[in-house]
């Protein structure tokens, strides 16, 4: 049995993430940590989120010295703020865990890009060359071998694995950036309290136009650039994209279709449409990515629809886990 | 034209008596205040509420000296925090004005009620004699004389306007408390931050059983107690309770019918329902009240809906300046 | 008073209709009519939708003989499905009246449309010829004289109060095709009994992509081909459209400013943002359509809102019937 | 390894039993059937259940012979209307397999039962008489060695599993009667496309006031009457239901919070609150009934929440069939 730490536990991730390894048979949930400043500090998980009662009702312990708790962990993952991840991933790798980081920290190795989209300067970039993204079904043997897995954001992973399968077959024209129109469920912004995301206040808007940080992480993966539009929606949960193509001349829908079917066959995450494009409660509570598609002479419209806080957060993450350590991938996770 | 001013006008009842004065053919809505400390304060209303854009933008401004403030109105609606109102009711009194309360701070008469139940002395025992509770429908003689008018709450107004009628005709058995079950809308719990209120946290719960000081109101001002079960809805506005009684023996259905319409029947805001009960999508976005029910043997159940920020609040509000003055009581609400 | 008659005033679009009628000052709601055929014949409007209980009490009568009807009517809204329009309008236009239809049957003069996008044959070339596009911030001037109004549908109406602007000042690069992605509450598909649309069913999802026939609607009156891809949303009224264009190089943000302001500043119903663009809780319940954009680059993106049964039906009908007949653009509307 | 067979298995509950039974480590989901008559007969259910895409994807077979069916499967779940059910129960039983039965068919042994509630006359008052009704916690021993086990309504689970402690205690003031409000998700009426459940038209409201066939289940179970009064919220899932009692003179609050204890202390899917009471996202998605109480000196409220699709139906038929076989009862359930 593998000993699991999760590091910010108290959060919509955090408490997914419990849920997965409390039911993983190889896996043992060895414990939760909050920041020691944060109010929950000393708290059952399950006060917190109710539904895990009886399920997991470990406390959230205060997390002081990070050498006291690599010591009670093979692996740990850390779903806490992006600086916080920055600092305290070399601390747990030193120590000889694996770290599967759900923050933003470890996930582009370009020099200057959390100056200008983080607001922090990267000070380990020894850590970011080695780290691997966690992008499961395009990263699987690098990540087999890696200390350091950076899960990517919930928007680039739909918008990802909507996207790579055409841009490694080279179908889609280069001179027309393609539109992601993608819409999450407030979960996304996490468990705290603002008034943007109270319950009144929340209706259907787009947001950091032309300035969302992921952005910058979706074109940096895929090799293009992309014009990227984030909707909040009036639901818990769930992303949906809706991503407008252009294809060069003469590609045809049985080449799109074979890029996907070449991408995803076997991969047991990702679920391909035949026929029909997804609705969001396909995806809702579940660990896949659903993707269809729609061609109309070069224009090519394909929708991905993913639970921001599974195949976009906590799914993703423990898949990455299973393959890190030769489970299966679905271990657990339905 | 008379002058209208709002005090505490950034919240949701504010913007609802905003825009129902703004349509007032005899009503001029002539300034909106807010706390001088409000972040809100120098905002235009509709960067709040930007449904009101182009129908309120005036700004709302800085409330400091009342004195100044009284000047300029004829009437004030004071949508301010209980402490806030019981100290400046009586300042905008003294200068002569008519004062429309939302809060509960001059709603119930009685010497230890704010001490228990507010956490508050009462300095104003002069002004809580006169006065004059507004549920319009039960006090509009008095209203058309009345310098200070202390709108009901929300959950009282509905259960109030559904047990009145039947304490006014001595139709309840006296050995059983009626048991109000009541589930409000988010809105109630006002426009600001708090992590119960975040769209990710809100479902259905009871909350405040047995300790809600709306229960002590609703007593007070039937003269009989009762049992008051309020509950947070997963909806934005809106209140239904549903109230199980035991009446009488003896007691017919005509007669429990007789009472409605003898109490409602000239009425324009109270609708009364011959077959079936209401549903809380007839009520919102409405100033009325709609009540309806239904009997087996001696046991009554009442249904009451309303819109909790218009019934609830703002249109009655209105309707109480509506009898002061003389106007139609549906002025300006439809 | 004008005397008015909806026909087909079961739908929600009746109902909005009935509601601005029952207020505005010089109109009279003289009668509801249904089909002869329709479970809803012979009751009261306000037994469907009982929020308009107290207000609009009338019965829906069954529809038989127009020509009956054509007699107590100025001005027919019909608010009927497509077909029955195509056949009833020319009938009530024969007998005089003035005929404002909220289908599809008279919005776009070529032959062969009906045919390919709706499934009949249009049979009255005629009264296509000389029904003016209610369009109505477009199409004031026409208005005023038209004796057949055909209302643009729900998207259309925000699609092209944003789009039209910059095709009218030719700001945007012929190349690209702008993207059109709208979501639409599920009022949209009216008031029925379907799987798709029942509770547990609807969740956010795309549909009719590439084959919705608001996109040749568009396309015809905008004069450039668009990619318009509408999705249902879990929300029960609104209409948010995000649409991403390409400009023509060198086309400035004081430019792009410019041509809104041109085409808006003197419109009561067209809300422009200086700053941000519009959430859908800005227009729900409102007459109004909301309109912000951003620019990166070549890039635009215009957001655009309104509610679908308003702006995008009942509103601006009533809008259109205000300017035919020379009242207030807004007269009734809030 | 045990086969089960699902009948009826196109709807909420079938497919949460499809989910449960995929993931079983002793069951083996042999087949699913419908009414041949269905729609969705020979679709898969994972296309009627676009979430159960690549975990279920076995067709739904037409129903024909019972005979044929019954001779694949060790266990039959009846997810099966209620006349439906009453036909098809002995035929499964005749042939030798165990019938868990999930309609209201065989929940109550009184012979006039189905005529006044259900409109059928019952034909088969031996199984009635050998039939164990599947209140897990309360029947586990007879449930062990039951063929035919009626389980629950999701009503009934939640009001008897927050009562029956009170009763068996002989707390219960027996002048009052125990007074149920409760609120059910949209789901509880089953997959079908009706106005009332259609997106638009949902709202809070009570309905089958006095008249809904639950009561009687309730109070024959029981052994004492009740007042309930079901509620539509407008939520696909759960039910939370308030119940409002009356204490013989002299029980104290240690008393009844042992009477709880005694009860379930030692039952995994009934989950006891030591303070304050359960929310509904407390239980959605999850096996569990949550229960908590406040008292105010005779006067006490018990609360208590389930998913009503899982412990108000396919978890408890599930636990049923864990307790049947000798598996632990929370097997395959989370």
């Amino acid at each position: 049995m593998l000993n699991m730490l999760i590091v910010g536990a108290s959060g919509y991730t955090g408490a997914e993430l419990a849920l997965y390894l409390a039911r993983h048979p190889q896996m043992n949930l060895a414990a939760l940590t909050v920041s020691a400043q944060s109010a929950d500090a000393g708290k059952l998980l399950s006060e917190l989120h109710p539904q895990l009662k009886g399920i997991v009702d470990l406390p959230l312990q205060p997390m002081d010295d990070v050498s006291t708790w690599a010591k009670c962990a093979d692996v740990v993952f850390l779903a806490t703020a992006h600086e916080v991840s920055h600092t305290m991933a070399p601390q747990f790798l030193a120590a000889g865990g694996v770290v599967i980081d759900l923050s933003g920290a470890y996930r582009v190795n370009q020099a200057d890009f959390y100056t200008q989209y983080y607001g922090f300067e990267h000070q380990h970039a020894d850590w970011l060359d080695r780290a691997v993204y966690g992008l499961a079904e395009w990263q699987e043997e690098a990540i087999k071998t890696a200390q350091l897995i950076a899960v990517p954001g919930c928007y680039p992973t739909a918008s990802q694995l909507a996207l790579k399968p055409l841009v490694a077959g080279g179908l889609l024209n280069g001179e027309q950036w393609p539109v992601i129109n993608a819409v999450s469920g407030v979960s996304g912004a996490g468990r705290k309290a603002t008034l943007g995301n109270s319950f009144c206040e929340v209706s259907l808007q787009p947001y950091g136009i032309f300035t969302h940080r992921h952005q910058p992480e979706i074109a940096s993966h895929l090799g293009i650039p992309v014009i990227f539009t984030p909707h909040l929606g009036n639901f818990a949960r769930g992303i949906l994209a809706t991503i407008t193509c252009r294809l060069r001349p003469g590609v045809t829908q049985a080449a799109v279709a074979a890029s996907f079917h070449q991408a995803y066959d076997d991969e047991p995450l990702v679920r391909l449409y035949d026929q029909g494009v997804p609705a969001l409660k396909a995806v809702v509570g579940t660990p896949f990515c659903d993707i269809g598609f729609k061609m109309q002479g070069e224009h090519l419209i394909v929708v991905a629809a993913e639970d921001n806080l599974l195949k976009g957060a906590a799914a993703q993450a423990v898949q990455c886990a299973n393959i890190r350590f030769g489970y299966a991938q679905t271990q657990a996770l339905w």
